[in-house]
């Protein structure tokens, strides 16, 4: 049989992979409308900053890997204008059509601009893919920027900010919410709030964005309701949207977002027609329900469920928490599962804490502080989310959050975990075992 | 009523401090035969090391604290002779009784010297507690050491070796198996291997100690059946054994490896009588029996279980996973749970596999390598135990791996257990999914 793909990054050249691992043999195309495939996007901001010498560190194998190495025809300048699912076939800009015996729709998504004026205009950015990226680098490479305003305070936004300022670029940052990172629980995103106003940024925050308009030089004049300053360039942080509308004129059903909704396969309401990836709905186990929360993580997840469940092999996407995770100015954050909010919605009876601790012996120098924040039920004392900031690598402390979740383990289970202990590794108490053991009131 | 507790360190002022937070009027005594309590015996390698400035860094609270502000008697200096459990009286040193309602024995272990010619003589030192620490700071300081043996290549023994190499010692470090961290999985265990022998460590495996001899200037001769080598002191890392002669004296039943059995309280078969600590055993979850596993964690836990259950609130041990953690140059190794050796003795069908990753995104500059090693059981697909060495700060990974062992996870539940990621933070796929999901036979 031949396998289509449209979109070669992560869920995309995921299903192609993977389908090729159980069918050696069948023809496997994936359409790419860009000249790049199976980069690391979430690498981007560490390119612009510099961390990442060059474009090339952040792909993982190139086009003719994937042909020469894994029979995978990839065509890059692709571009699919149609799906018909009737004839099974695919129309691509210049006319030529592509049949297929099944399709994996991997479009992706695309940066959501403000519905404001100016905001289409040159030196207006956003940052999406390697195209994205390459743009915001000619242009830091041009004429070297001294002030950049970004825009939105989530992830994106801080990441873009600390990217710049490597690069000596004065950044204002402005986020509509009335703080940073508006994602996580007041208490425990301070320490990552606080990082951020430090250094080279300034943070303005509770205004949006009302317009862009040309200033002399080529730079832009950005206006909240507060202030109007002059920049050398702009950055768009302010979220992205679902590349689903060539799925959804072929016919497929869209669901929460405008995402292409999937089972939990991968599979589209139309007959032949997978998604996976930030183009789709992905099921969150917490909530029992499909959701659109777009991450490579589960793009990457979906790519291989639907490769393998095309090729006939046993799948099933287990589902999503919710983990995401970031850092700035070395501060990480994060969260995983459902905040409180988000709990109480689905009917749940939360409760919440948050407690600072030590992330190893506090007596050893250059020890770092680490505020967990859990979110449980208090009809059956499971854990239902938590969220984790502090100096330093807090990902694998999310790692155990997640876990926990995956394995509907209640906080009395968690505080009771037996942790190890050595004093430059961990302390003898573990901030979540702290946070924990204070939920079921146990001793401090 | 008036409870009295042997012992003051870690389990032993656990359990008068949560005695005393439940019961605020009652009399809680602490008998410490030493002067030291509450200190991080843990921490020791790093005060002879110079990381840690001094001895009072790691004295969490010193008696006058507890005495001052906890209403705590503690008493230094006070050294039981014998527990009558008739009376329900102990016997000090110089003839004084004290008569208990409730009685806490936290007398905790002591290093176990090899059964060797000359292993007493100055000059070989143990570690153990403050006082034992001490008397190595009183040699290094006197007339420095140029060379020091270093006998047994577990946590102990590795932790010492890279404490006194910071002081500028040339560390010959012997282990009677054939390699150091003979607890660890072979392969897993390599990284660690290495990092030991490399710097300022020469190390000999294979051999044990045979004797040690005085020799000129104070020096001591110590021979193996492979080599006999001259070296400026000994220190002995080899093990420990618990310190229940008191408690078996008055007919508290003896467990395994003699240690004082306790049921999941903390309860002795003598009524009375309480045991918390290195001198007793511990609740194994995955064994589902008592074992004796002396870690300062568990004995945290278990005297904050005794000193709530003898004050007559909720309380039971949920038992220890064997987790434990150390780190030697910078590498960090660890483990929880049971290796297929135990697991097979234990009745399980063990698999087990190895698998090894970044820690973070590969394209950035110093990411590290984590090697992963699970078992799990091939009926039912759960987890039985994990090990983790690697650069940098391991622990939390080793958390991930309890967590999911306290929650009854599956190989394939960790696996989809939806970690979060961003390139400074964490690597797209974590090394402990990697590992899991080749368990369960999913791409690489």
């Amino acid at each position: 049989m031949r396998i289509v793909v449209i979109g070669g990054d992560a869920a995309g050249m995921s299903a192609a992979a993977e389908a090729r691992r159980v069918l050696p043999d069948d023809e496997i195309v994936v359409l790419e409308r860009g000249r790049d495939v199976s980069y690391a996007a979430c690498g981007l901001p560490y390119w612009i900053g510099g961390e990442v010498a060059g474009e090339d560190a952040l792909v993982a194998h190139d086009a003719g890997y994937f042909r020469d190495r894994r029979g995978i025809d990839v065509r890059l300048g692709a571009e699919v204008t149609a799906i018909d699912p009737e004839r099974r076939a695919v129309r691509l800009v210049g006319g030529e059509s592509l049949s297929y015996d099944a399709l994996v729709v991997a479009t992706g998504a695309r940066p959501r601009r403000p519905a404001i004026a100016g905001v289409d205009q040159p030196g207006v950015f956003t940052l999406r893919d390697l195209e994205s990226a390459r743009a915001i680098q000619r242009h830091l490479g041009g004429r070297p920027a001294a002030t950049a305003l970004v825009v939105g305070g989530g992830p994106i936004g801080t990441e873009m900010a600390e990217a710049l300022c490597a690069r000596g670029v004065a950044v204002t940052l402005i986020e509509r919410a009335d703080r940073p990172l508006p994602a996580l629980d007041r208490e425990v995103a301070a320490g990552a709030v606080a990082a951020l106003a430090s250094g080279c940024i300034a943070v303005h925050c509770g205004a949006p964005l009302e317009r862009i308009t040309p200033a002399a030089g080529g730079r832009l004049r950005a206006s909240t309701a507060d202030v109007t300053e002059t920049f050398d360039m702009v950055v768009l942080g302010t979220g992205v949207q679902p590349n689903s509308e060539l799925a959804a004129a072929a016919g497929c059903a869209l669901g929460s977002s405008g995402a292409i909704a999937v089972d939990r396969t991968g599979r589209t309401s139309v007959s032949g027609i997978w998604a996976a990836g930030d183009c789709a709905t992905a099921w969150h186990r917490l909530l029992g329900r499909p959701v659109w929360f777009p991450l490579a993580t589960t793009a990457n997840v979906q790519g291989r469920v639907a490769g393998r469940a095309i090729a006939g092999a046993p799948a099933r996407f287990a589902g999503i928490l919710g983990s995401w995770v970031s850092q700035s100015f070395g501060v990480g954050f994060g969260a995983t599962g459902l905040d409180a909010a988000a709990a109480r919605a689905a009917g749940r009876d939360p409760a919440a804490i948050t407690r600072t601790g030590h992330d190893r012996s506090g007596y050893l120098p250059d020890t770092g502080e680490v505020a967990v924040h859990l979110v449980w039920d208090e009809r059956d004392g499971r854990l239902l989310g938590g969220q984790v900031v502090g100096a330093g690598r807090i990902a694998p402390r999310l790692q155990v959050l997640a876990t926990a979740l995956a394995g509907g383990l209640t906080v009395r289970e968690l505080a009771e975990a037996d942790f190890p202990y050595v004093p430059p590794q961990a302390p003898l108490r573990d901030p979540i075992e702290l946070a924990a053991a204070a939920a079921i009131g146990d001793a401090p």
